[in-house]
């Protein structure tokens, strides 16, 4: 195929063909289905995306950890994948799940990992579930 | 600090410490403010990070062209930011925008970015105000 040939079917055909990058990842942002709220920001390798679709429940990488991380498997917070899109040039994933256990996303404790605001001094202030640290243990 | 007391500043801290990776990117999730539809998926360097803030209006980086972009300095699609927040581990920002113009964010002509689902079969399938194929063009 000639480049907008190419193009045009990565942005308007049906094949699904995501994009990894150098380091073999996908950007996947992660929605809850009732609320559409973002949760979180994460990556999957082809492992990872290829788990979450054959299981339907959302599988990572930890970069930090370099491993493949189904989501919930220690806190029991896992993610029931309701839907999974795609961008138009296909290298970023949206997931839109129902989380289980207590709800929350965030290693920290929160209900999504977006708890803190730029105010217009250039502080960061901690918004509707984000615990201030004067609340915080 | 140690490397726990700077996690804990970074997680729970009200300094915003962006943390850019080695091509000096950190990733952008864009919502409709009013909507919290996620709108697209995109890229900001410092400069386009600095540039947001002091004026209000999104500014991306773009891998393609490796350029400074004004979302909307052709299309008349701006995005003026409503609320800028970050992740946990601020590797990852959230953008709540007011769309300028006919109100798209995607240069295909729509709404979102996000307008194919993954089917059970494993084709893409069109949702919402995605158009078909069939009625394009």
């Amino acid at each position: 195929m000639s480049a907008p040939a190419e193009k045009r079917e990565l942005e308007e055909g049906v094949v699904f063909a995501p994009k990894f990058d150098v380091n073999g990842l996908i950007v996947c942002v992660t929605v809850e289905a009732a609320t559409r709220e973002v949760l979180m920001v994460a990556y999957m390798n082809r492992l990872a995306l290829d788990k979450t679709i054959e299981t339907g429940f959302a599988h990572y990488w930890s970069r930090s950890r370099q491993s493949l991380w189904r989501k919930g498997d220690t806190s029991g917070q896992t993610q029931k994948v309701l839907s999974l899109q795609i961008d138009c040039d296909q290298d970023a994933l949206l997931l839109a799940v129902e989380v289980g256990g207590d709800g929350k996303a965030c290693h920290t404790g929160r209900k999504s990992c977006f708890y803190r605001a730029l105010d217009p001094n250039g502080a960061l202030v901690f918004t509707h579930d984000g615990r201030s640290p004067a609340h915080d243990g």
